[in-house]
């Protein structure tokens, strides 16, 4: 059954990539095996069921892979933050560091609501700009940030910090 | 009921972008209503349940949405096409023109094989040339093409000529 899957078995290690040093963990035997996917799935809707959210948001590209499933599964809105210039509506906009220069993501202005509670939703934490960048985002329009989630966290890269006060949640850790 | 939905109803327009006379299909308020959200992804599911397909490829960003979904619905595989540079194991691209320029999608070496069944799916059919780039990365791994599906279709934009002799089908007609 999905409960007795273990999801590492369906994230392949990549060394080297994308830059010498780094050990990538590539999701896609994961999106190929649709039991696995199912399971993510399954074990996010289990976690977030009960938790009065009416809103899941997610960066571009590979948070919307899970985001939209997620929020189908529990019937709740989907509002995707881009790059600039992809939205084609009037937009705030968040400038984040990287460790080489900066990124910036965009969200329509009226992508969410005052009183909305939402759950942000991501492949990976890393060092946590994305979600830092969602967060502010979602702050920015008074919304109510409940949580943050990952498929995968990097533990040793100290992302988890970075989302204080928020709760952080991740399915795999490494 | 869902049935009912008038899909047209969710999709917003946004005069003038990306450039002065173009009239852009905004999803992004179907994506918000999840009873829309839900239509897209029931009524696609209807049309391929039995078509015998086991994988569903989309290339990034928007086609994520609606693939990701449908796969799982459908117990499929999903296939991501990338931008260059994003995909970390071995890759192989197709480099495709744009009214301004040029633009590449890359896909893994395995992530279909011989005598895989494929749908390609993207949410919006204009000029064709993200799902030509689709179809010849899936056909450079010997896959069969079923079928090119796409949310909203641009009629005037004459993309679906250049899909042939695949099928196409889309939901939403302009």
């Amino acid at each position: 059954m999905n409960s007795d899957l273990d999801l590492k078995d369906f994230i392949r290690d990549i060394p080297d990539f994308p830059k010498p040093g780094i050990l990538f963990r590539d999701i896609t035997p994961l999106l190929r095996a649709p039991q696995a996917f199912r399971a993510v799935i399954d074990r996010l809707a289990d976690r977030y069921r009960d938790s009065r959210l009416n809103c899941i948001l997610a960066a571009e590209a590979l948070g919307f892979i899970f985001a939209a499933p997620l929020a189908l599964e529990l019937g709740f809105s989907f509002i995707p933050n881009r790059k600039p210039g992809k939205l084609p509506f009037d937009t705030q906009a968040f400038h984040y560091e990287l460790e080489y220069g900066t990124d910036s993501l965009e969200m329509h202005i009226d992508a969410i609501s005052k009183g909305d509670r939402v759950l942000l939703l991501d492949d990976l934490l890393a060092t946590g700009g994305t979600m830092q960048a969602c967060i502010r985002l979602a702050e920015g329009s008074d919304a109510e940030v409940v949580s943050c989630a990952h498929v995968i966290e990097l533990d040793d890269l100290g992302g988890r910090a970075k989302l204080a006060p928020y709760e952080c949640f991740s399915l795999i850790h490494y």
